[in-house]
């Protein structure tokens, strides 16, 4: 028997939903961008891609977090295994976090801690999914959605955010998509790829319509907070008593700590449906079986969530302020690309490519293909959240690089204009 | 439409799968028990269920690991996500502890870093599950791999370990159970629950019979090194030229920092059978759906693993090895359950239940319960890893309360003797 000719009886899982599931993420479509980069290109990089600045020395995160799992670590107390849920003291810190600013006030068993606002994600689509099922998603939105439903019995069915109305939800096409099999909605405020920030009253309207439909909301909020418009954060949750609510929720965008992962998923649910429908149940037997952040990052999560200052979060709002007017006065100054409406949350615009200027590029993905091989700038082509022939680029890199980074696109726009 | 009256379009994945999937994992036969507790007993709880004793002062990880960790967060350098597959650093230094004990060397690309063994365990077997599959799992075993297997597509088929021959594989069973169908086969080396330690000679031969199934190896090595008997620790990855081994580690176990989450699985297979057949790939498009380990974690993975010092491993298998001496010797002086064999490594022992010579303890999960109730002792019951009417007991924690909890073990079974 030798070595090469052997037949072995295994073969890999390359079901297509796995596959197709793996490529559709923002990450997968990234690595696709890098893998085009020029690497005789002397200039830096810049990073439009994802929603993470903290390699930017001005977007650090604040001491009381660094030292908040410093002292949790040194404690020795956390070196154990969790419990399935999360630890105690977490969840209660998690749940008077989000009391403040809600009618009605959770309990810590409302609480479980993730591995950031992704198992939140993970977990609750699993839940959710049974063969027949569907489960309503905003385009643009967030891929990973459709990635998590592709492998959990979910199919996905899209309505629009409209980008001529603030890119609010289309609640008509909403009730006109969902039947009987609906499951849910999933509702992503402060907005990715779009930095909407909904008003009290759309998010009011979201609520009874998914009443009416008799489905739950699923509220993304990991862009919670961030908002630097006219239109003040209100949580989902608020609604609870209206509709059943899972919030989903992180430090990982506030605090600028991303490769923490840590983040909540919460039943804001006063009327206990979730709990007599069987969800909060389902939820407990899933996180059973997966993976649970470190326990001493848990430990460290009451003091971040109680006493980091207000003087960090401002230093974060106005840095992101000062960035998107920057952001969004160049692509002003940029004719090739068309921003509706100027963002007010989170840390991403959407802009649409004016192809019909284009000499050369046949679309979103050549686009970023080709700006990345010549300028060493990434952004994401809308189609991977839905929009094809737009961009999604975010605003949260530090001010020269953000300066830097939309020159270059201009440059390169300019260099592929259909001549006058 | 009031409240109580809605009619809701959702209801939760109360799938059997999922469920008893969940109900399965020794986390949730230990939660059973805990809910058994007498309240009132002032006595210390006496924690035999679980291979953590990272609560006890002796037991305290190193400060190289705990330095690290601290060097790698104030760096600021690890705030970010990290790449799916982990970060090259983390990953090389991985690929280089190990290498030290391999006829042939593993290269990063090899090493995929892990939310610690347990999110190794899920990859692997959501990589090889599809319709029909089945797996050889060890009885007794570690129940997580039933769990996912019954999510994942896996028809589980048990082969049994031998109590009279060192817990070694019933290699014969393995080839009678084997099909075209079957994809793995299961070995868990230091043994979880035996306390085996399989030599060279057992270990080829486990390597030899999978050949010549057409199988692979998922060598589950989270107790690798802590061994304190007289077989020395062997890889399996080292027989990885005579067939694809996937090697399950991470510093929970050695280091005592089963919370901190990180492990590894790689790929020990120098004729890269599993990258032709698509194993490798399916392994990348699986990490991209799922959480990764904080990335300042990851961070800390080359110092922890060039520069903790002899001297903290020997004072853990030290203090492992008069455990288990302590362990084995109060056991036999129990007559109420009997120990095959003095375990070798791992943190666990198998004692059989003498349920002829007990009065009114109907089984093994009887028996933990009412332990748990009257003696505030925790103990797993056998029938949670396969192996009804055994026990499955943690040595690993500190000598008093090794004592102790023995000691209450031995008057409850008196309590509950026959009378003769």
């Amino acid at each position: 028997m030798e070595n090469g000719s052997k037949k072995w009886g295994f073969e890999a899982n390359n079901s297509k939903a796995l596959m197709t599931a793996s490529a559709i993420t923002v990450r997968g479509v990234l690595n696709t961008l890098m893998a085009n980069l020029n690497k005789q290109d002397q200039r830096p990089l810049i990073p439009f891609g994802y929603g993470d600045p903290s390699a930017f020395p001005c977007f650090r995160t604040t001491c009381i977090a660094e030292d908040a799992i410093v002292d949790a670590l040194k404690s020795a107390k956390y070196n154990c295994y969790a419990p399935t849920v999360g630890i105690l003291p977490a969840r209660r810190a998690i749940a008077d976090h989000l009391n403040r600013d809600l009618p009605f006030k959770l309990s810590p068993d409302d609480v479980f801690v993730t591995l950031g606002c992704t198992q939140a994600i993970e977990v609750t689509l699993t839940v959710l999914g049974r063969p027949g099922a569907n489960i309503l998603v905003p385009r643009p939105g967030f891929p990973y959605y459709e990635a998590v439903a592709a492998i959990s019995n979910l199919e996905v069915r899209h309505f629009d955010l409209l980008p001529g109305k603030g890119w609010e939800v289309d609640l008509e096409a909403v009730e006109a998509l969902a039947d009987d099999n609906t499951v849910a909605i999933v509702v992503i405020n402060p907005g990715n790829p779009c930095g909407n920030v909904y008003s009290y009253g759309h998010l009011k309207q979201i609520a009874e319509t998914a009443r009416k439909i008799g489905i739950m909301v699923i509220a993304d909020e990991v862009y919670a907070h961030l908002t630097f418009g006219r239109t003040p954060y209100v949580q989902m949750g608020s609604f609870g008593s209206i509709v059943p609510v899972l919030s989903l929720g992180s430090i990982s965008k506030r605090w600028i700590v991303p490769g923490w992962r840590i983040g909540w998923l919460v039943a804001a649910d006063p009327n206990g449906i979730l709990q007599k429908s069987g969800v909060i149940d389902s939820i407990v037997s899933c996180l059973n079986l997966s993976a649970d952040p470190a326990t001493f990052i848990q430990g460290a999560i009451p003091e971040i969530l109680e006493n980091t200052k207000k003087d960090f979060f401002l230093k974060i709002v106005n840095l992101l302020r000062e960035a998107v007017d920057k952001c969004y006065d160049r692509i002003q100054q940029n004719p090739y690309i068309t921003c509706p409406m100027k963002p007010e949350g989170s840390m991403f615009v959407m802009a649409k490519l004016n192809l019909s200027l284009l000499e050369d590029i046949k679309d979103d993905m050549d686009f970023c293909l080709k700006l990345a091989k010549e300028e060493s700038v990434i952004v994401l082509p809308g189609i991977a959240v839905g929009l094809k022939n737009w961009l999604r680029i975010t605003f949260a890199i530090e001010p020269s690089s953000l300066e830097d980074g939309l020159g270059r696109m201009k440059s390169f726009c300019e260099r592929h204009a259909k001549k006058q």
